[in-house]
């Protein structure tokens, strides 16, 4: 019972919240987000009292797209892929779920995020946590030793969601990875080549894409006194240095990590520098690091993919910045994220003055050599490199920008309305729209026996058809077809042969 | 220990089974099921021991798709998204998991395969198990009251896989569903002539699309002497006649269900009617379903439907079948099902001779006025009707024949590699190839430093890449780029301003 009391509590202060929100008209994403809180809070309630009370809502972090979130996400999907065609990727799909074993040890610390299924029998599941360590699953189990492959696909994080972020705990990834064993940074320069393409292509606002490589990581850690068992969790401490400021992740590294304060100042020193193939050629003479053979191939990599990257001419977005680190385990080699870097519309509009700062990353990939291997009962490895776009993001920007355009987003392609002025006309409203369907024209008609000519027309308007078909009594008479143009109101006859014709003509144009 | 053993056992004898399929030439498809029931025992005996023994698969009844999968699946995608948009469909999606509350009591007998994700703390969810449920559940959410909407995506069942038979866990579902209140049969006549166009378009073989009604069957087990609590379960039992003999209906309804048999031969009778519209109007004057007002209205619907679908001109392929149940609780009026028809393509070859007789089901919908009221607060009503498409096993068909036809299915659009004819120009081909990804046409350079000739004219002629832009010393010192027509190995030099036009030209005659 008192459990009950605290939920009613907890119900009264999320109501006031919802409340205040709404007085203070606040944005819409932040009032569901408070509103479906309190739902969850009253389903508890109703759970315990054993009456049922209907919870209409989606899971927790997850959302519906309706019709136009749905032709932005199309049109989004469209530029990714076009993109992954031109650089002559095929594409695969795998299962939605994988054997849990099959993700362990694959994500470090992030693994408590991953969603199981319940134990009904039989093997145990778990949801995709990304896309590559199922890709890497699939080449091993196929023998599969070289391949450019795109995938898009929703993944699944049981993170915090926070809807007006644009960060779901059901999100689409969209990912271009090439597996094989070639030529040093080639392949690794492609992949920022394709970053730059779609991030210019879907006009996002200006962006940056940072580049590091875990073997320099690792170098410096070494070469700052880092023990070697500290590696991989002072590898997620810097990974946050673009949500926390460097005093917050020294005091991590310090005081919950044990690192000692001398190796922590080391690591600030180096974090703090960006450049291009400059810095990587200074480095490669740095006293320290030069000592280390795993910091210096890592920077003659660096060098030598901003020599393709001039090459790419992509040079203008890319930063060698020594403090990106990126959690996820398997990573071995080279690492990049691109950020977009234009307040205007993503930091202040997206997140609220307050955390301006942290503008969301838009896409981020590396090279991993080794997680192939960890799937091959002999460890064969194959080497891969790939990139993931996430791409909830990047709608929440293009939602945006169509919300603030004038031009309406359509959500159907219908070309023609077949409508009748008089009554009794729907056997001939059927036989027109069915010829027209032969024709491969998109068209309806109202589902209505008898509908009034004006709500006809009133659909065309409010759905942007563009032409109506019009049947009376006189053109069936006459053996013709009124075609009207929605925009102008301009009315023509038209035989049947004729009709299709111009329908086409007419719709070609637009 | 004992299971241990019990175990073991079952490891030889699958592996027995495993060795005789493999000497018998069995189909990949079979073999490879039974390997997976054999990895299965395995993994199971290797989390007993401890040990880590590392299972390569996919969870059971699911699948990936190669590139090939891939390149048909796109195809088949195309043409279903294609009529769905040239009847004005708009598109939506939803979340893959719903709370577990969304999806209780709507499928009646079938609900023990919804697959449930585990309780990790908030709320209890479950996968979708179709995509009708999660639209009835937005609807009601974002109160629409009329929508033409499409949905493509994937459903989970833990029924009893049968890759053979294209029978997957995992798998696509294609739905088309008109939501509104609308004048009778016509929104439910332009479902049955989408199923009529989509199969017609992608030649699958002959077919046949089943109908009948709740209401009528509903009339008829009133008509029959079935007690009204009955009613459900002697429908599922029906529902079983695709699959088994009249005498196994009955026997499960007489000796399962505690039917007389008086009233199971009765409804025999019916069950073995089929027609078009003359048996509507036959059986309305019939002297045991005329009496019932329930099957009255269902006969006369079926009625105005055949005049529809006669002036959409699909009466070719629909069977008015008293014997059509559908499982599914949620229907209230119309029901209908598509099946192949053709032995030759679907049930020979894809069931084995031993039961070609159930040709498989490949789409199937209905009329459900009721299911959207389900998930309203103050039970408001939303008539739909809808069709979803069981591709699953169309990717089948259109796979065999891929496999049987001379054309080779290629999985990239690649329309040109980038080459070099000596060493030490991979600069140079970088800087072509990205010329052409600007003016975008779809181009490759191999990762490679310096690769052969040869290799890379043979990539083209695996990969299907109709053209090669060869650069070589001469040619660089020319200012000219030689074009390769890989099927004629004819070669003409060209300007680069002149390669993208020519590159252009000759495949977009292709």
């Amino acid at each position: 019972v008192s459990q009950k009391i605290q939920i009613q509590e907890a119900i009264k202060t999320q109501g006031e919240v919802v409340r205040k929100l709404k007085s203070e008209k606040a944005s819409k994403e932040q009032i569901d987000e408070e509103v479906a809180k309190l739902l969850e809070l009253k389903a508890k309630l109703g759970g315990d009292d054993g009456k049922h009370q209907f919870v209409l809502k989606t899971a927790k972090g997850t959302r519906d797209y309706n019709p136009k979130q749905m032709a932005i996400r199309e049109k989004v999907f469209n530029t990714v892929v076009a993109c992954f065609k031109r650089h002559g990727a095929e594409t695969i799909d795998t299962p939605v779920f994988e054997l849990k074993e099959t993700l362990t040890g694959k994500y470090g610390e992030d693994s408590k995020l991953i969603y199981d299924l319940k134990d009904q029998g039989g093997e145990l599941l778990s949801l995709r946590y990304d896309l590559t360590v199922p890709f890497a699953r699939y080449l091993a189990m196929n023998k599969i030793t070289n391949i450019k492959r795109y995938h898009i696909a929703k993944v699944y994080r049981r993170d915090n969601p926070s809807m007006t972020r644009g960060r779901y705990r059901e999100f689409y990834q969209c990912d271009f990875d090439i597996a094989g064993q070639y030529d040093a940074m080639i392949p690794d320069a492609e992949c920022l080549k394709i970053v730059h393409e779609i991030l210019s292509e879907l006009e996002l606002g200006d962006f940056r894409i940072k580049v590091n490589d875990r073997r320099i990581l690792d170098g410096m850690f070494a070469a700052c006194g880092v023990p070697d068992d500290k590696f991989r969790t002072i590898c997620s401490t810097v990974d946050k240095l673009d949500k926390m400021s460097w005093e917050d992740v020294k005091n991590e590294m310090v005081n919950e990590k044990g690192l000692s304060e001398q190796a922590a100042d080391l690591i600030g020193e180096f974090v703090s520098m960006q450049g291009g193939r400059d810095l990587a050629e200074r480095l490669l003479q740095n006293p320290r690091l030069s000592q280390n053979k795993l910091a210096c191939s890592g920077l003659s990599d660096v060098k030598l993919l901003f020599s393709y990257l001039e090459l790419f001419q992509v040079t203008d977005k890319v930063v060698f910045d020594l403090s990106l680190a990126r959690g996820l385990d398997y990573y071995t080699g080279l690492i990049y994220e691109a950020v977009l870097t234009q307040a205007g519309l993503s930091g202040d509009t997206l997140n609220g003055a307050e955390d301006s700062v942290s503008v969301g990353s838009v896409a981020g990939g590396g090279r991993y050599d080794g997680l192939v291997g960890m799937f091959d009962p002999k460890g064969r490895k194959v080497p891969c490199v790939g990139v993931s776009f996430g791409i909830e993001r990047i709608f929440t920007i293009m939602e945006q920008k169509a919300e603030s355009s004038a031009d309406k987003v359509r959500t159907t392609e219908v070309q023609v309305l077949v409508a009748s002025a008089q009554k009794n006309l729907l056997e001939e409203r059927l036989k027109l729209v069915t010829d027209l369907w032969k024709a491969g024209i998109k068209a309806e008609v109202m589902y209505k026996k008898n509908p009034k000519l004006l709500s006809q027309l009133q659909h065309c308007e409010e759905s942007g058809i563009p032409l109506v078909a019009i049947l009376g009594e006189q053109e069936l008479k006459d053996g013709v077809v009124k075609l009207r143009v929605v925009a102008t109101r301009e009315e023509v006859d038209f035989s049947r042969a004729d009709l299709i014709r111009e329908i086409r003509r007419r719709t070609s144009e637009a």
